[in-house]
């Protein structure tokens, strides 16, 4: 891509009023706009940002086993009362009526709706246990946006309903999705900490926030000197654990829920035929990440005064290439030949922009390979990447053998 | 996959108040439920299908120099008020207020959208042209739902918007999106006709329908013996055509719209920055496809009395394979070399389902390939495309060989 034809450029200022550095960096590197407060356009920058982190988490769902699918973003009400939400999430819950008259909720989790289209087949326990989730748009009608994508009013989120003949086989997809999440948070980049939660409206009797630790955030809870032991806030049992426990701040970018029985006794017909025939309920969990905080939180762990540092997994481009030469053939051939190794490159072509305002928006926009063509390189290349201070002259070849490890 | 583990698995009878084919087999083979009327749930089979219709258009608007970006769902109301759509648009728009008041369309298309993140950069001659997309959840609140997934309430478009410094590189772009759009569609496997329309609410003076030949659609349009002309029933001119009209049915599967001034004129700082400096204002394109209609078009395209047939590019597996021997191993065997070659296999492994149920399901979901392994086949493996009654019998390596053509 060249960076001249980029819909969505980098802006000189920061804005002052943005106290989170994702919510800075990312408006002023060309990431994110806001439309209205708590509600962003990701441009193509963050686009890709976000197409990746979705892609590990589908490739990290699928192989645990789970099967996406897509349910529709209007929820007719009338579910949401079969579990009295429309009550317990009423704070949060946006309704709205279409022109017969006839009501929905915006939804801002999707249990009721799973379980809807469950209960329209007629499952055996031989069906069970299977997990399927989405990704898809959610609603939160918070009374205040804060910090970005750090806390909003509508977001994409990735959500996992798994159903179960008992107990015991949930709690094995309960360990499931814990290793799952381990593994989707470590390849963007993220330390999670797993921390012993509140299930709110949600339901159920116990859940995991994966939160990271950052004075960005507002999940407060309290971690043992050994971190064996971690508690959100309203939940911790400083009776239950002896040692010295740590306060900490951290944002919680996933959730993992135990729900039980919690929406198959209050929902009708969520059965399956048991082995001898006769209706059972059905044991669920749900799992829960928000894709958008996601991409926010890695900013705050990835990030320094001069801009960001995306992580190698999740960087909207893999090479920046600037040009300094009033030339541009070398620069356009090297853009050719990493095009064809497939490399993903944005191509700083800009004529009317200095090198130094190049170099400031390398760093801003923090793509982890920066490659530089100019005079003073003469028949090489400089190479420098984004977390590193040392930058070297590489000849072509040693280049694409660099590239390609 | 292991259909014993699929959620979302066919049901026997047809429901015969479903008279779309595409309606009545999408319904019966699982790929999709009904959550409300015109509302769906896309399931595990009918997601797979729907993400391979999305990485082709994806594919295709990329290479046609399109960039990828998301707006929000919820439309701020001031903008659509802004171009007097809330009312040319009001009888399908749908509106809510969050709990502080503040208004909000569900929006139908993102014209509004798309001008007002636009306008939140200074733009110049030199940023332009551009072509930005999204794939986005849209809102139509229809009186009438029918036929399934073809007239729906809620529905993912691929929508995209060209910003242009005059009208003469406008229609470069609309030539480009003609082409691409063309590429798309015959690459799902759809024969389109490409005919003259009514821009209608979006507003601009021509546009033109790709639609399909059906007698399942909705779109009525004359075309010329010769196909060289093409236009919807509320825009022929019998005059301008001097020869013989055919009268045709069709499903309209996407549209290229001319937008001009439309937008720019009616919306604030809808310019940019011309070579001298002076605002001026850009002129307008957008383009459109409806996924789940796209879906639905091609089974009404590729089915027969047995069920679907879908075509290779989009079949949710490209191999159903089906053990009928009650000794499993050779086909646990043949399922995990498959998938050591990266095949996408359905494992129909049930084992308390008749032979004639396997053949039969095979056929109403309708997967390319169909594998057999039974007493019969002994050491070989009976190969059988699903668009054809020829059968084979094939050694492993034969059938390797051929999978690989």
């Amino acid at each position: 891509m060249k960076y001249s034809k980029l819909f969505g450029k980098t802006i000189k200022e920061p804005q002052s009023d943005m106290k989170a550095a994702s919510h800075r960096l990312l408006h002023q590197a060309g990431f994110v706009r806001e439309s209205t407060a708590g509600r962003y356009f990701f441009l193509p920058l963050g686009n890709l940002v976000r197409s990746k982190i979705i892609n590990i988490i589908r490739e990290e769902m699928n192989k645990a086993g789970a099967q996406e699918m897509i349910a529709p973003v209007l929820h007719p009400l009338e579910l949401w009362k079969e579990t009295n939400r429309t009550d317990t999430a009423s704070f949060e819950l946006t309704t709205l009526k279409d022109r017969r008259g006839a009501e929905f909720a915006l939804g801002g989790t999707a249990e009721e709706m799973f379980v809807d289209v469950v209960r329209k087949f007629q499952i055996s326990y031989r069906d069970l246990p299977f997990n399927i989730y989405q990704f898809s748009q959610k609603f939160r009608d918070e009374l205040r946006a804060r910090g970005g994508l750090l806390r909003v009013r509508e977001f994409l989120m990735k959500d996992a309903y798994s159903f179960h003949a008992n107990e015991e086989d949930f709690k094995k997809e309960y360990k499931n999705m814990w290793d799952t999440y381990s593994r989707i948070y470590k390849r963007v980049g993220l330390d999670t900490v797993v921390v012993e939660s509140d299930n709110g409206y949600i339901g159920g009797e116990y859940c995991h926030e994966f939160v990271v630790e950052s004075e960005a955030g507002e999940s407060k809870f309290f971690i043992s000197e050994d971190g064996k032991y971690a508690a959100h806030e309203d939940v911790v049992d400083k009776n239950k654990y002896k040692g010295k426990l740590i306060e900490k701040l951290g944002i919680e970018v996933g959730n993992i829920f135990q729900l039980g029985y919690h929406y198959s006794n209050k929902m009708d017909n969520a059965t399956f035929a048991g082995e001898e025939g006769s209706p059972q309920k059905y044991y669920m969990g749900c799992y829960g990440i928000g894709i958008g905080r996601t991409l926010a939180t890695i900013v705050e762990a990835h990030h320094d005064d001069k801009g960001i540092i995306w992580p190698d997994s999740v960087a909207p481009f893999q090479v920046y290439l600037i040009n300094l030469n009033k030339d541009t053939s070398k620069a356009d051939e090297l853009y050719k030949v990493l095009q064809g190794i497939k490399w993903q490159v944005l191509y700083d072509d800009r004529k009317d922009v200095s090198a130094g305002a190049k170099f400031a928006d390398a760093d801003l926009i923090g793509i982890p390979v920066r490659l530089v063509i100019s005079e003073r390189t003469g028949d090489k290349i400089e190479y420098k990447r984004r977390d590193s201070d040392r930058s070297e002259l590489l000849s072509i070849s040693q280049l694409l053998s660099k590239l390609k490890k």
